[in-house]
Order: structure tokens, then sequence, then C-alpha cells
């Protein structure tokens, strides 16, 4: 796991195992947002404040790689990172963690819109800037994944 | 099982269960909901006509009682009635049945209320009306449970 | 709010709303099994601990008064105390808090079984008596609510 | 939408829906699994019946593009398809229509293990055969999207 800045932790819950003995697969998006706000309002003044700007945002893809279930009562630690940002839209990476070791990995792709018109809007400079420094790299970049980044289609 | 007269099909989710492999205890409350949105859609013109209608309702109390485990893909029928309605309040009891046996019974209680000022608001006529003529039957009695009716406190 | 010693803390996850914009009703059960959970662990050796000694636990009740709605992103605590510990049953006893203040309380009573046979199994008696001092008072009245306990039937 | 022989009906649960008013981005991973399950019994004996046979499937990576949001109450239908089906590994594609119009689609990626060993194990050859008639056409080819298939790494 390298070039993650930023993390938040969750214990998995009984709630949201299955009958498997496992973490549900739908879980991880769950988990993947709750990284995503937390990262927001560390570097950029919370999800709460973006909505005061009048802006919005929504999600238009998600991809999670499952490779080691998450078991009742896990501790585990949500990467998470601005992987692109261009324009109105957006992507986090992350990556789940158990004791060092990477268990998932996933991103999510976004596009901010006005909250009145929902009209794709430029994400305002301030955030932009603000979450740069927060990476301390350029973005823009395909992360190295093996899978092509989503927001050029 | 006695005295309902509606009830609506559900089969267990395998996201519902849990590493116990039964249905959560949470999920019954969503199953409960399904069956009282149902009903008011059959009776009384549907839950989006009543929003409509510049009126919205909270949750005031649930209660549940497990009686026998759900598992996964078991079909369920969740049988709904509207056990008193007075002023600006109503209750909902549910039975919950597998193959005619009942595995979970329980009841919520709702206050309705003005969607603009959140003020509790008297059930209008004719939607409660419409729930006596589909109940047949007097409101305001409590159920034959071994709880006392919730809206009395 | 009174007689809690122990309490956990959980802040409303986005996904855990609902369009009315509010915590969904069902969501408070997942909350009080995160706090008894948490309360088994500190003060009973822990949920996994009791797994091991061969015994399970299943829920038979449960009960949710709902008071003020919770919103995305509240800081809550979640106080949970055993109310009562008789033979193979106990119930917790839960009240929901923002900023000292109570919005929703309730309970859930609980039956302890062999995880093999299913049979009713008296609660260990370390493990009460573990539970007698983490509460410091005697178990087996009645909590001070307006609703009879639930374990006498 | 084409391609598809199969679909399942869901309406969007209240408990569903998130404080944006549409349901939440996690909740399509619950409806792909519906489908799948409905798939796999209607055309391989159900899921059940593969894991009677000894045999396990685990997730190993899910997609989905959200196009346009879906509401409280809307009727959708979850199409599904096996989009690949090699080895131990296999593909679900899946579209979400709502009155014939395309809201989202995605992707799940899955292997077959032995539920005792969690080895992978080739797909039984009967199961792998319904699904070759179900579908009526060569598997093994990527569906028609602008991502590569996910099962060659």
């Amino acid at each position: 796991m390298t070039g993650f800045r930023f993390g938040t932790d969750v214990r998995v819950r009984f709630a949201e195992t299955d009958a498997q003995g496992v973490a549900h697969n739908s879980v991880y998006l769950v988990w993947f947002e709750i990284a995503r706000i937390a990262y927001l309002e560390e570097n950029a003044g919370g999800y709460p404040a973006l909505r005061e700007t009048g802006l919005e945002s929504f999600v238009l893809e998600s991809h999670v790689r499952y490779r080691q279930p998450a078991h009742f009562d896990d501790r585990l630690r949500i990467h998470a990172r601005v992987g692109e940002l261009r324009g109105a839209r957006f992507r986090f990476d992350y990556e789940v963690t158990r004791d060092g070791d990477t268990i998932a990995d996933g991103w999510t792709a976004h596009a901010c819109v006005d909250a009145t018109t929902l009209r794709p809007t430029r994400i305002p400079a301030d955030l932009a800037e603000a979450i740069r420094v927060a990476e301390g790299t350029p973005l823009g970049k395909p992360p190295g994944s093996p899978r092509p980044p989503p927001l050029v289609r």
C-alpha cells in the first residue's frame, strides 16, 4: 500500500456480515464513503461546507476489488486519496488494510453539480488547491492500478 | 395469526442475513415499513399521495418480537393493519409469517405532522375513513398483545 | 439520562440516512448492537470470548423510542447497560444522546443458548458476576420506564 | 439495453434511499445480487443447489455505473446475464432499467471454490452447460462495454 496520506478506521459491524460469515460486498461502498467524507473534512472544510457553497456531488461509478474477506470485529483502515480532479469531475482511490495488509481496493468517480440546477459545475479553485496540497503530488495521472482511469470515457 | 386483512410478500435477501446465518434483527423494521407503505398504497391512495397533501409522518416507536429466525431465501408474508388511529397518531401492527406460521410480530407508532411546520396534524378525515373501511372494525382498541398500546403515554 | 456507566460513540453515516433526511428507524437497532458488543468487550471478555465458551445469544425482542431525529454526521453516544439478567435471559437498556440530550432510548431482550443444541442455557456465573460488578447495582428490577420489563411474559 | 434474456423486478425501498433523496450507491450491489440469485434459480437449479454440491462462490470484483438516480418507490428491472465463464471464474453483467430506460449498469466477477478447502474449483460442467443454453450465445467474449473484461488480469 503506497501513496495514501489519509486513512480512517472502521470496525466490521455484526450487521455488516452475511451468512457466508464475511462482510457483505456492498458494505465496502459504505466504508469508501465514510473515508471520502472524512477526507473532505480533514482537507477541504468538509462535505457539509461543500454543500453550503451550493454544490452537490454525485457518484458516477464505483469499483471494488475484494482480495481477502473481512470478518466481524475486524479493525480496518480505509485509506483514501483524490486520484484525479479535472473540471467538474474527480475520482477517489481507496485501499482497505488490516494489520497493514491490503484486503481490498477500489475507486469511485464523481461529478460536482450545482445543487439547484444539477448542472455539472467546475470544482471551486480553493477546494481543488486544498486537495492538491493535501496530496502533495500532481493529480490527473492514472493510479498505479491495472485499470484505466474512469474519467476519460 | 388473526385479524389481518392485508399482507405483502418479501423474500429474505442474502444481504439481509448476518454471520449467525439468519436475517439480522434490524431488517424486520425495513420489512414492516415495506408492508406499511404497501398498505397505504392499497387502502389510502399511497404514501406519496399523503405527502402531496402536505403531510409527513414520523416513526415514534417500534417494537419487534422475534419468535423463529428467518433464513436466506425464505418467503415471508408481512401482514399489516392499523391498530389504532386517534388525532395525529396511529399505530401499525404486524405479523411475519412463513408457510402460515408466525415467526415474528411487532408494531410501530407514528405521528402525522405538517410537512412544513412539523407540528402534529390530525389525520385527514378521508384517510381515516378509508382505513376504517379497510379494517372493517372499530379502531382505537388495544391489540391482543401482552403489551399496552403505545399511544397513551 | 441517568444510570448508564457505559457508552460508545457513533457518527451518523450518510448511508444510514433516508429521503426524509434523517437516520432511518432501523439503524438504531444496529447502533444498539454496536453498544451491546462494546459493553460485552469491556465488561465480560467480549462477545467472541462468549462464543468460544460454546454459547450463542439470540435477540428475542427489540424496542426503540424515537424522540428527536438524528441527522447525517451527528455525533451520538449510545449508552448501554444490562437491565436484567436471570437464568438464560438478559435485557439490555439503551439511551442515545447527542450533546447530552437524549434523542432515543430502547431495550433488547436476549436468550443465551448452547451453540450446538440451541437450547436455553444459564448465563455463566462469572459472566453474570462481571456484569453485576460493572453495573454496581442489583439487577433484576424493572427499569424506570413506562413499559413493563420484557422478560416476564 | 440489448442482450439480456433475464431480469427480475425490485421496487426502491424507503430504507434504501439517502438524504440526497435517491437510492444509495451501495444498494445497487444488493440489487445485482438479487438478480444473480434469481438468475441461478431460473437457469441452474439455484444458488442453494449449488451450495449443496459442496461449492461456494466469492465476489472478486464489482463495478457500477450510475447514469440516472433511482428514487423511492421506483419500479426497476435488474437484468442479468453471465458474461463470461472460464474455469473457476465467471462474470455477471447487469443493467438496471426503469420504464425501459437504462439508469445503471455494471458487472461482478466471481470465483467458484470448494466450500471446505476454499480452493478455486472448476465450475461443474452441467452448470456451465445450463448457463450456455440460457444465454443462447457463446460466452467468453468481452461485453460491449467500454471497459475491459475483469477476468483477464
